[in-house]
């Protein structure tokens, strides 16, 4: 039997909407999703768990209160829980985010970006 | 304050040896391990746990009692718990792995393919 590989390009061209991350894979009780990122996110933390991103493609800043972090293709960040942070990017992002199944996008911030949960492509 | 991002081409500088993953980073009770892969590894499996391969480089083969994966650069796959594997590379492969604090990267088959634990870089 030949089992398929998760090919991230290819799945990221079956979406093109931004800030609306796509579940492709789990790992125990984590999903790994991608997500294209395009301007600025909300400020927001995650309470409950850490978060990482894998830049897969363009260059991502996580701002937080104190600094920021800046990502390029073939590198990641575990931002820790609690730690309140907002994406950005000049230009479109593709990422890998990792994190435990249920973590809403917008963590309690809410507002019109918060993507619906557990979205399967 | 400026945060640095964790680059997986610096980090695999760092080290030469195959078979043994060097752990960079960690989100919750899980760690992102580099490893370089390059020939047979032996058959195992990891009975409480499932494995995710993300290959940065090279062509990673994975064996399965019942057949394989073949995973290139921007491929990944998710090994579930308890199934047998093994991993073959005829060249030189980078690959990230994601799995929990305290795997044995040769489950309980042991050998001297058997790495030091949450070797870090």
């Amino acid at each position: 039997m030949i089992y398929k590989a998760l090919n991230f390009a290819e799945k990221l061209r079956l979406f093109d909407d931004c800030w609306a991350p796509r579940v492709i894979a789990e790992m125990n009780d984590y999903q790994f999703k991608l997500v294209k990122l395009e301007g600025d996110f909300v400020w927001h933390d995650h309470a409950d768990t850490d978060e990482t991103f894998i830049v897969l493609d363009g260059e991502l800043r996580i701002e937080f209160d104190d600094g920021h972090v800046d990502l390029r293709a073939g590198e990641m960040y575990v931002i820790p829980r609690g730690k309140r942070h907002r994406p950005r990017a000049a230009h479109e992002v593709r990422a890998l985010l990792i994190e435990p199944r249920g973590v809403v996008n917008t963590g309690a911030a809410g507002g019109r970006l918060t993507a619906p949960n557990d979205a399967w492509i």
